[in-house]
Parts: C-alpha cells; structure tokens; sequence
C-alpha cells in the first residue's frame, strides 16, 4: 500500500500515520520528495483494505500495490486450471487442449424440442447443453421460465442424448433444487455481484459458470470468483459475454481484450457467449472465431429451430444448421491456435 | 410497434408479417416508400413484446412506440406519488413539498455509536435514520455487516431516538427478518435486476428505495420499480446514486440529469446519493445542492463521527458538524426552488 | 514516481532500473516487502514521463504521483482566477462572485434575427451573446454555418445590442479571423485535443472557452487547457456540457460532479451548458440550476424564438420567454449559494 | 421518418405537422391506435433531417428509417472496395484476399532506425511501413513529433526499402505537406471529428486511414468517412483502434464487434490495431489473431527494437522477434478463415 500526502501535508500529519500503521504491524517507508511525501507500507494489504486511509489528515491518495484477489490468481496457481463438468460419459473439460462448446436455446420451452437441439448440437461437436428454467427479464410481464418443470426436461434430455448440462441459478433458494437437475449452475451476469447467491453456489459441490456483469471491470469479476473459490468450490468458468458500452449497433459490446488479460492474471478457464455479446445472429459468427483466436477455452452459443417462434431471444439464435456450418469454422480457427474442437 | 423492412425485402416477407400479426389480432398499416416499407401495428404492443420481430425474413429493425413500463409511469398516474415512511411520530414522507433526509453510517457498529449519530442528524434536520446491517461488499474478506443483531440495534435506536429507519436487504430469504425490524427497505444498486428480491419486496408491506445500478438505464430502473408496483407494493421511493463510466476522479458519476427525466416520465419520488455517487466526503456538498436545486425529493447522506475507525466506506462520510452545515445549505437552496427541510 | 515490480523480478532488474533513473539524475527508494519490491523515485516526475518505465524487465506497473499538469492546477495558483471578456462597456467577469451568463442561437441565421435575441438575453440578465458561424456537424450533408458572414453579423448585433460574444473556432486556419470580429473564442467538445487549434488560440490573445471532449477525463480536459496556457494565454474558462455515456434519454450525461472536481484541482473557472448536455429544451432549467447550485461560474444556455425554424439544435432551444422566466429561478438559486446573477 | 405523438397531441397538432412536411414535398400516412398517433412520412428522408420535428407541438420521439450515410453504405455499393496504397512495386491493397499488415514504429525517431525497422518487418510479411512525425500528445510537454524531418526519413526509407508508407495528419495546413512524402494520411483517433481536416483529405488524391475515435459509434465513424468520400476521395481504410470504457486493465476497449457490424453496412476495408486498442504488448498478438479471424481486412501493429528507448508508446510495442514470430500465428488464422499474409 502507498500512500500519497497532500502537497500541504505536515510532520504531524505523517506521525499519525505512522503510529496508526505500525500499531498494526506494518513496517512504513517514508520517501520525502520536493513536491510530495510518499509513504509506502511493508505487510499485510489486506489488513489495510479495512482502514480508511484516504480520510486520515494529510492524505491525498492511497494506492494499493497487490491485487485484491487471492485465490484466483495466477501468483496463488500458475498453470491453468482444468474443469470437469458432468459424470462419467458425458464428461466436458474446461481449460484443456480441448474446446468447450455449450449450445442450446435460451430458455427450455418444452421436452420435444429441447432433445431435438441435443441431438443436432451434439452431432455438431457440441460437447454440453445449456436451456434456461428460470429465466431474468427486465419486464415483469415477460416468460420468466419454466421453473422446476423446465429442470426435469433438461435433466431428462441430458441423459437421453447423453450430454452433460448447465442452467442459470438466480435464487439462493434455489440452489439445492438446481443441483439436483443440472451438471453446472450458470451465474447470469445480473448476479455478478448477488453475493448471497454466490455464497450458496460455492458452498455447492458443483461447477459453476460465472458470467462477467455488464458494467464489471475484470477485477471485480475475479473478485465475484473468488467469493466462490473461498466457500471451497474451485469449479468455476468464466465467461465473457459484452459489457455496457456507448455503442448501440450491438447489444453490448463483447470485451474481446478480457480474454488475454483474463489469462494473464487467472488459472481459471474462460470462454465467450457471442449470442448474448452482441445480441445479432449475424455478427455470432465472427464473435465466436475471434474468441477463439484470442485463446479462449470455449463458447456459448444459442440455437434453436424456430427463431420466430422462440419464447426469449430469437433474435441472437443460430438454427441448427448454421450453428453446425459455424462449428466446422471454429475448428480451422482452434487448430490454427494450437486447441481443438 | 413500427417495422422497418430491409432493402431487399420481398412481398412474401410483407405477407408473411401480415399473416402473423393480424392472428395476434393487431390491425397492420403498409407504408411503401422509395427506399423502404415500414409496417405500423396497431393494437396491444405488449403481445408483441413476446414475438421476436427481427428474425422474420426480411426485417431491419423494430422499433416499438410505448415505453415498456405501465404502473409507475406519468400516463398510469399523473399527479406525485408521496411515499410515507414509518408509524406515527416518526412517519417521513416522500414526494411532498418538504424533502426527505436519510443520513446515516454505512454500516451499523454498534448501538451507542448509532444512537449518537440518530440525535445528531435528527437535531440537524434528518427524518430518517439510514445503517446496514448486511454490506454488499466486492471482496469476500471485507466486513459483511453485523446482520440481525444490528437489525436490533436500529430498531432500538430508531425508537429511542424517534427517527423512522432505512437498512438494505440482499437476500430474499431476508425479506421477513428486515420487515421486523425497519421501516423501509432499500435495494441497493448491485442487485437492481436482482429480480427475485424484488418479488419479495414486492410482497412485503413496508415502503421501498430502490437504488439505481451503476449501469443501468433510466428505462431499466424504472422496470425494475414495475416488478415492486405488479405485486401491488406502490411504495417505491427511486434513489439516483451514481452511474459507471470513464471518469475516474469520482467513484460513479451521480446524473442529475436522471432526476428531471424521472419527473418527466413518472409520478414515484426520487431522491440522490451524493455520498455513493461520488466517493469522496469533499464532493458530497455541492451535489447534495445541485439534486435539490434540479428537483430531486431528498437526500441520502452517510454521517459517520469517526471516519477514521468507520467499518465501510469512510472515505465519503461527513462528520455530524459537515452534515449539519450541509443542511443549513440544503435548507437555502430548497427554498429557493419553492421546496422545504 | 512509483514502480511496483512483479513478483518474479530478480535482483538484476532492480539494479537496471536503478541505474538508468540515477543517470537521468533521480534519487531512488526501493521497499521490498515478502510479495512486492516497490521503488519510489524522488526528483522531477517530468523526466520519466518520457521513459516508458512499463517496459522494463521486471516491471509490472508504474504510478505516477504527481498531475501531469502544471499551469492550470490549483498548486501553481491557490486563488480562483477571474477571466474578463469583451471590452468597455460589455466586459463580462467568470469566476467572480457574479455569474457569467452565455445564450444565444445555436447557429447565427441572419442579423435581423440575432439581434432580437441579442436583445431579449440581455433584458433578461444574460451579459454575453454566443452563436456559431462555423458549424462542427457529424453529417456532410448538414448546414455548416455561414462562416466570415455570419462573424460580421455578430460583431454588428454585439455592438449593436452592448455584449460581448463568443462563437465556435474550428480550423487552426480561421484563428486570425474569428479574432476579428468576436470577444472570444469557443473550442468545441469535438476539438477539445485538436492540439494545432489549441496551439493557435494558445497564441492569440483572446479568452478561451474550453469545451469538454464527450469521451475526456477531467484530467485529459485539464491537459488541454494547459495546452493553451503554455502558450501564454491564460484565460480559459472551462465548459462542461456532457460525457458519453450508456444513457440514451439524454442526448450527453451532464457531469455534474466535474464542477467541484475542478473546483478542487483547479483555478480556472467553469461554467455549464445544459442545453448541449441534455439535448432536451425540457431537462435545461433543471440542469442550469443544479450547476449553479454545484458551484458553477456561470451558464451557457441556447435560445431561439422559432425552435421549429432553428437551422441547427432546435430541439434543445429555449424561447426567449423561457430564457427569461429560467434567469429569475437561476438568481434564486444563485442566491442561496452565495452568488449572484 | 416516423412520428410519434404524445398520448395528449390533438388533432390541430396533427393537421400542423401534416401542413409543414407536405409542403416539403412529403407524403403522410397517419396511423391512430389507441394510446398513440403516429405518422410515417414518406419521401426524401435527407430533407427532414434539418426540420427540428421533435420540437413540434405534441411530437414525442421522431425516428429515422434510413441511415444518415450514402456513398460509405452497402446499399450504394453492394461489393467490398480494394483500396490501393503505393505505386508500382510498393503496392499494397486492402480489402482482398491477401492480408494488409501495417507495421512500424509509434514516432519516427531517424533515418537508421526506421530503415532497420521497415527491412525487419518487410522481411517478416509486412507490406506498409508505419511511423509518426506528427505526434498528438496529451501533454504539451511531451515529444510532439520530428515534422518535415521526419517526413523525409520516412519516404526516404520507404524508398530504400521498397515498402509503402502511412503517417498522421493532424493539421489541415499540412496535407500537402504530407501528400508530398507519404502513401496514405492517417487520421487519428482524436481528430475523427475535425471536420476541416476531413475534408482537406477529401479533396487530396491520396487514399485515407480513418481511426476510430474512442467515443465514436460506428454511425459517427461512417459519416466521418461520408466526409472525405464527400469530397470524391473513394479510398478510405477503417481501422478500429478501442473504444473508451469503465475498464482500466487495457488502455481502451478494442471493440472487435465493429468489425463484422462495419462489413454488414459497408463496402469499405477495415482494419485493426491492437497496439493503440490495448496499449499493452503482452495482449497484442491475442487481439490481432482475433482481429483477422473476425474478417478484418489487415492489422496495424507497432514495432520497435528498443522499447526502452522509445520516445513515444514503447509499453506497447512489439521487437522485430516478436513482430516476426505474430507475422506466422496471423498467417496460420488467416488460412483457417479463407485469407491470407
């Protein structure tokens, strides 16, 4: 931690400082400059995160030297972590050589056709099936899912196709009633920061796809992992699916850049959801090769068969055929990066 | 509901729109033009809201003519909306001539702490007492609140000092705990979209303020406050606290410009947060006037004696004496924009 | 100046960066906590902004301690600055107790009707006149002002009427002209890092009304006016009038909390411009008046009489009679803040 | 042009608006549904835009059907363009199948090292050889560029080594200077919106690098491009280069969404430069195999073998090693989707 004194800052205001840190235990540096006294701490940070240091008299800033997150980072882990989703034949690793690929609609409108997307995403290359049971809409008035009924489809359809399976967790309530159903919970970018639900899905023995909020930095996002990793459960994904921009061509604009940085700072995996990132069954495509070639461990990718018809977010969804077209691309794309699909 | 067909659109695609739209019962208007033909719907946008309209063949855009949002908006109910707040004695209103003033620490620490705090906003002004018992808080290792003991200690001071009270609530499962204890509810702005509490809250009897996201849009917020008024809780105060953008010399950047578009646009008061929004104790002051002097209902200020030892957020809380010089401003400005403290 | 090295940094980094910032004349401080060496380096922070000390073996981040600028800051100047315009007899004064008060169309359309508005604002307390002649518009296709023609008209209304002007330079080649014939320069949002127009009106001697860039840091806009006054010019007035942002109700974000930012960091003074900041004639009195309150120097504020005739921004104009009911409520509050108008 | 009224507009607010655009020669189609009039005009669209309809009495929202661009849209022109830079034997094309690859230093530092740089990365694949002797700084104190000198080195080398050039162009008084030594103008991020500069690089005859400006939508970014092709200067290169955002870990936000969105609404090439996008070298190559695999048209990276000593953006530049080594993953992507370097 450094602290950075006001240009007006007095000896007395240093002294205080310094009784106050080394009262905890910290050892203080103070380097006095012509313009401004710096004074950098030597210790524990994190017993520093608590104080309010910028209020203390004298100070102008304060500035921390170590990164909030433990647990996650690289500096705790240095070689990537892999994450196994699903039972014995239907096994998905996240972070291996391997891609990723999650396909399904948005949200499960009903048994028939939630097997029939199995069935053709998984012929694809498709190695787990994503639907939504409970579903968040900004509208109170919109299809909110179907509830534990859509979860019993998807189970029912996981086994049959022989796929493993992840669906979104919005309620801690309901987190047992979600694991009893699904391979991996979904964390939806609403609940990026909905602490309690993230409490309850690391108290879960159970994988857990961590979707970043729209207006999250990075490290706010790994910040939202590791209150999952510190309950015990270190089966978490990340998954990068647009953030909050000024530009209204896409319905967000998917932070392609987070991808290296993510690799830079995390052991965790990390894959994209172009569908959500950009909200346009046009642009999917490019979205999903360009995450991959920026070295992403997967992606998410809605599709259904009837756009027109679809309950929630026809508008970004890839049928069946083009989402197989688009598997063949992300191949060539992965083996050109050294990964495969 | 307006949609604008492509370039290359075809009569078919024409056709085939008609066919659709007039089974849900709408009556459709072509317009051809030169460059583009645009089909206007007439009849209930909401059945629409369901149908994804972009992905029929041959669509552009679609473009709908009714805000999505219906209980909290001008059209629904004209006249202000005044929330009142607490039993009799203590009751503070909001949305009327004279404004509300919630002052407060971030966090509840203890009991004889808030009590001095209490009569101290409450002599300097204050109508409501604001403290949380439960603390959102980005790190897992940060200090989460004291939770239902200090649920305790603000009804306790709440009573002893005669002040109504205001405390967060995160957790669905919480609702009926923080019932027992306060007299209004807050949603703070990370779980905005947290659309399960907001059922909850919804259901509950007692008023709520619900804090703006750090990014969401004006229309967002205001379906969010939809979600509270559909479960027949119209108590809802809105609370302006800061959005996220590039600025970075102030936590968020509190818009005022939310509070006039809110006036525009629904009858439910709003108050700002200037010690949210900003970030910092030297900035609180002249935002506190401007929410006043741009017509906002109140004000939400943290008030901590000792920000030094404050368990969360002391870098932006005034002291008692900085608050009660603030109010005296407060005071001026209201009056001179035909409002009271 | 502080350099945190990453946790992997050897010895030998140490000594390399050591040895190239003593030879540049600075003194170094290195602290080695158990996670983190950090240096603090103590002599002119100027001479490491042109190092890239980012690229160094060994180094993971490098924060700067002092503001990049120097003339504009509160440092080099701890009283406000009073910026006067216009000559005998229509000097107007920013930054004085006396607020500066700017309106007038958004372009200048004739003499007949220029001078009508010259008169109306000034009735109603206004003491300077703005209009454009050079018109920045996003689409060739728009009116773009009519130039040398229009610079005569004002400077004839400006005489005419008694007050001073200010209008829009946009082309480092038209400084000369637009000295002619106005009372002071406008730099727009979309120039404000136009650095060979910066220069240019760095070096006349005429005051500059510096507008923020849409998508500027406080700290990039303070930069720019140090642009100007590196030059020799030190009569700036600063002019928030809105940040890009994700909000689409408003046309820009008004940043409301620039104004004691700047306050804080700087001695130039600084007014607001709500019409350009909101977009809407709607959203202007309650802006104009939350600046005032905020602690502004002054408005700049866009009338017209014919909104559906304006040849540019119709939609955010003020009618005179508008105008003229907004000054008495701007004085109201300008009284409750300690100001005037 | 869509018209929607208020729910209170009257009928005289009708016949008003009705009058006004008929005389402009426009058609009218005026649907009533229950809640909301509109009224869809039909006609040339371009006529409307200088009418402030949204000023009109009862008018609540006007919405354009058409895009505000012409001669940059895929409407105008159905195929991709190529734009040639260089003459004989230099010649390098944009929007082919075989890759643009841009490379050099950020400024031009002399005559050897531009010469070693520009053989380095010609050698490695590279067929444009980048470098600034007009530099835009933030700060007035900073290296500002060599001007002329500059210039020279660099036709002097592009000559020597026979490869095409690209330099900024940050003044209008400098075209011709720079038409005289280089291939191509770059417009910078900064000055996307000076529009006297876009329109002397209009009326030049040598082709035009258009950069993003970091809070430009893309509609902003094709009408600056409608500028200069405005002016009958057909040979434009787009090149994305980061948007600004809330998150701090990359400089900008390299938006690689644009790309796939500029295709669909375009014929112009695009490029990126993840250099400037993310100010970061060790996030450089992820951003640039990303960017070809999403279907840009070439990339811009900047290279220099002493970043330590750089004068300007060494942090994110790249040696001719790591140049040379990316050269081979990109060509390796570039097959993977149909392309080639």
């Amino acid at each position: 931690m450094i602290i950075v004194l006001q240009s007006t800052a007095t000896e007395e205001n240093v002294r205080h400082i310094l009784e106050k840190t080394e009262a905890m235990g910290l050892r203080a540096n103070v380097s006095r400059g012509a313009e401004r006294t710096v004074i950098g701490l030597i210790g524990p940070e994190d017993k520093l995160q608590v104080v309010p240091l910028e209020v203390f008299p004298g100070v102008e800033r304060v500035m921390p030297v170590l990164a909030p997150y433990k647990l996650v980072s690289r500096e705790f882990k240095g070689t990537n972590s892999e994450v196994k989703v699903g039972g014995a034949g239907v096994t998905a690793v996240a972070g291996g050589k391997h891609l990723v690929v999650m396909a399904g609609p948005c949200a499960i409108e009903g048994y028939d056709m939630l097997l029939s997307l199995a069935k053709n995403v998984k012929a694809a290359g498709a190695n787990m099936l994503r639907g939504g049971a409970f579903k968040p809409r900004t509208s109170p008035y919109d299809f909110q899912g179907m509830g534990e009924e859509g979860l019993k489809i998807l189970q029912a359809v996981g086994k049959e196709a022989g796929i493993s399976t992840v669906t979104e967790v919005m309620d801690p309530r309901d987190v047992d009633l979600v694991a009893r159903y699904a391979d991996m919970f979904q964390i939806g970018a609403r609940n990026m920061q909905n602490f309690s639900l993230l409490k309850e899905v690391g108290k879960a023995r159970k994988p857990v796809l961590l979707k970043r909020g729209i207006s999250s930095t990075i490290k706010e996002w790994l910040m939202s992992a590791e209150y999952i990793l510190a309950q015990g459960n270190y089966d978490v994904i990340l998954c990068e699916r647009g953030i909050r921009t000024f530009e209204t061509e896409t319905r967000n604009t998917l932070d392609i850049n987070a991808i290296p940085v993510v690799k830079l700072k995390s052991h965790l995996p990390i894959i994209v959801d172009p569908s959500h990132g950009t909200g346009k069954a046009a642009l999917v495509g490019s979205i999903a090769r360009a995450g991959v070639a920026a070295g992403a461990d997967g992606v998410l990718i809605e599709v259904h068969d009837s756009p027109e018809e679809a309950w929630s977010d026809g508008v970004q969804c890839l049928t069946s055929a083009q989402f197989s077209k688009l598997m063949k691309e992300l191949a060539a794309v992965a083996n050109a990066v050294g990964r495969e699909i």
